[in-house]
């Protein structure tokens, strides 16, 4: 059904202001789109959870998205939080996704297992102080620094499990952007640094002897987006992943020689660092995703998840050690999705959901990014260059 | 259950070589999640489509995420493709996300309707060729330049939809990294242009008077990751999307001045230029994957597709006039997961399901974007500033 | 005269092991050149210093090139350390660079002087140390943020001047970079942090309970070469530059109205934002090199210290609030060429030779850049656009 | 002598309107210097050359800076325009700095020789048209790209050695950014290109159907700044050195193996990642400054300049095969300062004084770059890791 665009009265989406989460409004508003549109949600209506499960997650709730889940595993992952073999739930719509990080799981699997740890862990809200001229904010600078402790007491007498670590100062002229660095247990945390950022500000206005102004944020957090800042600072968790593979393993398994692999490390490097790339490997944030929607994380922090730093070495035995460091996971096992019908479950395969399991999916997350890197990037190679049955790393360059 | 992570055996996930697309199968793969971990996947298998659409989309299927969608709009769409009033299905599961979205659609709307282009047009593989030396690269080039309507043609006869517009080249050392531009029709385009791309290749190693070796990607592409080449030299559809905001509208709606819009905006480019951002306006990457995720796209671009610049003027007469341009934004409205249940309701709800629809769709996905910025931007600004019943814009900076 | 390149004789440049820096080693030298290229070196020849003087500054001295220098000013200065007007010798080959600085220098003059800040202070050298995994990497992290204390005392041991402020660490895969913060009094401390981080890191090494290796330089510093890292954390001095222009002086000196100018600078930093620049203002790097050639800075650091950050905001009377923050700004008063014969004089006449006078010299080298912004921009603008009689700022954008 | 701050006169710089280079006038403002603060710039007034040569290469001259230049070779090269041994003059006041490129130079020469190509050739001038939507901007693209001969005549009318290659598009919301590639002769060609572009755009906006605006500069250029598009695109030269060096050579002149140096490589190009470098190698910066102040080049496109990408192999017989390309190397051997005294006289003994030399001295800077990139990351090596007589490349990572 076609829309008069010269009908400038708005028809508003049905509601309920008492009580908006229910089966009848979702189907009441799917009717709506039939009425404005002509089309018929069936499947958006079959959906089978509860609605009142929803407030917090979503408003004007018509229905839900079925997103197909293969499941991708064992995957042995020798972590911290992380041990044992894991099955990996993947949403996604891509062909070949689950198979490629499947064959991956295999070769780290037989390879003894990824190795995963969280190496830093840290999730920002970054306010902005305004003053007249740069004397002004770098005076308020120094002042932050000395009240540090008041300061942090503000920010966390607003939540439980958020903590503030520092505060790191970044001067452009008058401006002084402060970033706040917080743990928040096993949330993402974006909102309960928000929260505790601005209690901060708060206090900071009511206590700076001179005048403040200040934005809650000044766009450097960078909150849903890649920055080089969220990969130098870190934002929610930075993970490695790393494996050492035999040599003659990868070769039977992927039909690739280290030698090979190596080689042609060298020429993808040179290519992502002349592009600024977010990451220097293959395709992180097809796992990331897949997994991201099925275990209920909100997939948005995809913009900044997917960075990444490939780090490798051929060894003297000819075996190569592959790590893959993510500088911005944002990860949580509460709050947000995490505890939605088919979200939940995701995670409670994985034996991630709730309070304390955050740091073991991070690294069940690095290790199946791990996974896909090992098989991209040998497919990449095997199919247009030893299927040439020549003898790769030689007369080299 | 635990898993005995000195138990070197790996046991295979359920498969059926002739048929691994039934409710059969998947309802064994998710009792074997259960005896293997514990966990009922009760939600998991009430998927409400046939298991048999799903090759090409996922293996090792399993069941569905299920994620709510909530509805925004009305949109008014002044653009070459999309025209009219849209409601927008959007899938998440983060809290206040719709609402502010649907905020947004309505300051548009009044605004008399934000206006969308697709200004650029292009999917990308980058093989790249290794020589000896980089005066054999640049000799090699010099063919490549020389022989584009043969490799043109081997490219496209391999593909009803792709067009090979133009191959920039880029050289490092012996290397020479050949950026295929395409345009894809109605599909996202990344294996239409790999395997156009491998044609490319292996013609031009058919017919180059001198050995080549390449790989058909050198990182450069950049596939599934953000990267400035991405932004500047466009991945998927460059588009477009602005509006005038009138200055007492957006006081009465958003409770802010154009006045402090524009000088916070100032701060916020700062801010955005010296962490290297993907995207110097809020949060792209929020509505982008909601949409992805209710329309079949492939999430995963998300990487990609969030990137952005936000430019803007104050108008002499204190309108507001704001654009996004989506540098890289990757949509399909064919192939993919744009055909799976909910995902073509949802597609047709917009009107945008099957061919000749993809450049509305990234219209839609534009407009959509720009009315979250509006009403993010604004709260930022409404919540910690104006509320102090200060007049912003005076005694500035 | 040409070589034979098939004689692999490798024809030695003569050479004193006991006194090389003389007249008649130099002479001979250039002699030598002769010999080998027919041409004669005879401006190269009348340089005017005692080549005693020039151990730790170049080897094989043979000579010098006579750069002109040009004078500007004056540049009233309204800084914490800078006072007063000062005239800038500037050294260069590029015709109409001296007569723009100069230009801007007016204006900024006549609107009261420019303001200038030291904001930050710090010089790196960041060593990398190589572990077997990411947690042994994490391990040593914590470690040495516990004997920071003891890393400190044995780092400044080495050095009169140098103080290490903090360490900050980088985790990728099993290495750790560790990025150490020095304050080096008037000396750039290249050399200082390069020898006492040596210390540093020989004391982690004896005392750490567990084998390390490092790199000196792991490529984080990042020494003689832009970086995002350098403009995000410092390198050298971070130093503000700000004026508030009249509106009619404006227009009045450069022909241009702050209007124009503001709607021009939205339209640059899009412009500089896409493309990922240094610096999104117009040519920083014009103006630090004449003052660094002049005045005996080593030169090559101009990589770095280019970088920057401008800042403006239209106020609401008309006038323009204009700021450029050099993020990375690398100059010494001591050591390195500033004792050198023309190199002091020019130091001197800024009143900036020897002790204490550092921060004095990086505020007249941010003024001076600010002079050159806003000689260039308004440039652009009155050249090719107000020249045509239009009013601009109308019709916007 | 102390400035009066309050005092508002402005005591302007002695000037002669007729005659403003000569000895006397330099005189003059060097007693101006001396009255004003006290400084008698003795050795400032010591040139050798006559002013008269001065117009076009500065304004206000009073005198010169003495360099001191140091001698480094020879250097053996095996290019396309640069062939033979080469003795190359370095002005600089950082020790060690020739030391060390003249021990990498021997290097490379024992080695055989570096190879050195100019693989691309492209200096721009990047206009912006303002449009009042993105559809108009649009239309206008298209316009250009079909008026391209046009535009090409009307540019080329103002140089006799410029030549226009291609218009580069880059769209922005209502701004269309133009990138005008020219191709220069033997001159850097920034001023040429502005020229030349300036008479295109005013063809343009005198010849398009519509109304146009436009800014000669959009700060895309990227002019006398580092740019991720300058790296990608080219500005000035492309030009690469390479060598394969021999696993003894290595050995027995800088200490250390090939394969530790290529370990190390590894991580160098992690930290490089990371902090988003402009240059992945040690520091292009130090040698190509130097040449540039002995030769006469504009001194402050080091900015530019010193981008690059080092891409290296090990090889299978262990030699190592290096290559550092130079992305947006700007030299000249005609106009600028190259017709300055010391200037040709060092250009002159490297063969490179004058037109149809340019290529040549592009190649002999990236020669030496290669050079001194040898010999630092040696030293690195050498130094803090190879001395403590522990096997490199044992236990790795």
């Amino acid at each position: 059904m076609t829309i008069d665009p010269t009908d400038h009265r708005r028809i508003r989406i049905p509601r309920d202001p008492d009580n908006d989460y229910t089966d009848d409004l979702a189907a009441e508003r799917r009717r709506f789109v039939r009425d404005r549109t002509g089309v018929e949600l069936t499947h958006v209506g079959r959906y089978s959870f509860d609605p009142a499960t929803l407030p917090g997650n979503v408003e004007h709730f018509m229905g839900a998205a079925q997103v197909p889940i293969g499941l991708a595993g064992p995957l042995r992952i020798q972590g911290e939080h992380a041990k044992g073999d894991f099955y990996v739930p993947m949403a996604t719509t891509e062909g070949t996704l689950v198979a490629s990080y499947n064959r991956g799981m295999r070769l780290l699997t037989e390879s003894g297992g990824v190795k995963t740890t969280v190496v830093d862990d840290s999730m920002q809200r970054a306010p902005v102080f305004v003053f007249d001229n740069a004397l002004q904010a770098r005076d308020f600078g120094r002042w932050i620094d000395d009240h540090l402790d008041d300061i942090k007491e503000s920010a966390e007498r607003t939540t439980r499990f958020g903590k503030l670590h520092n505060i790191r100062q970044y001067a452009i002229g008058p401006l002084r952007y402060l970033r706040f660095n917080y743990t928040t247990g096993d949330a993402a945390g974006q909102n309960m640094t928000g929260k505790a950022t601005l209690a901060a500000c708060t206090w900071i206005e009511e206590n700076y002897p001179g005048d403040t102004k200040f934005l809650l944020s000044g766009n450097i957090d960078t909150d849903k987006k890649h920055s080089r800042m969220n990969m130098m600072e870190t934002r929610g968790k930075r993970v490695v992943a790393e494996a050492t593979i035999n040599k003659d393993l990868l070769k039977r398994l992927m039909g690739v020689d280290t030698e090979t692999l190596f080689w042609a490390r060298q020429i993808q490097q040179a290519g992502s660092f002349l592009v600024a790339s977010a990451n220097n490997g293959a395709h992180a944030a097809n796992g990331l995703t897949a997994m991201f929607i099925a275990t209920g994380q909100d997939v948005a922090n995809i913009a900044e998840s997917h960075a990444g730093i490939s780090y490798t070495q051929l060894l003297g035995n000819g075996d190569y050690y592959w790590s893959m460091t993510l500088t911005s996971l944002i990860v949580a096992t509460t709050g947000g999705g995490t505890g939605l019908a088919t979200q939940r479950e995701c995670l409670e395969m994985l034996g991630c959901w709730g309070p304390g399991k955050v740091n073991k999916l991070a690294e069940i997350c690095a290790g199946a990014v791990l996974a896909g890197e090992t098989s991209l990037s040998s497919a990449v190679l095997a199919g247009d260059w030893v299927s040439s049955h020549e003898q790769l790393g030689r007369n080299r360059p």
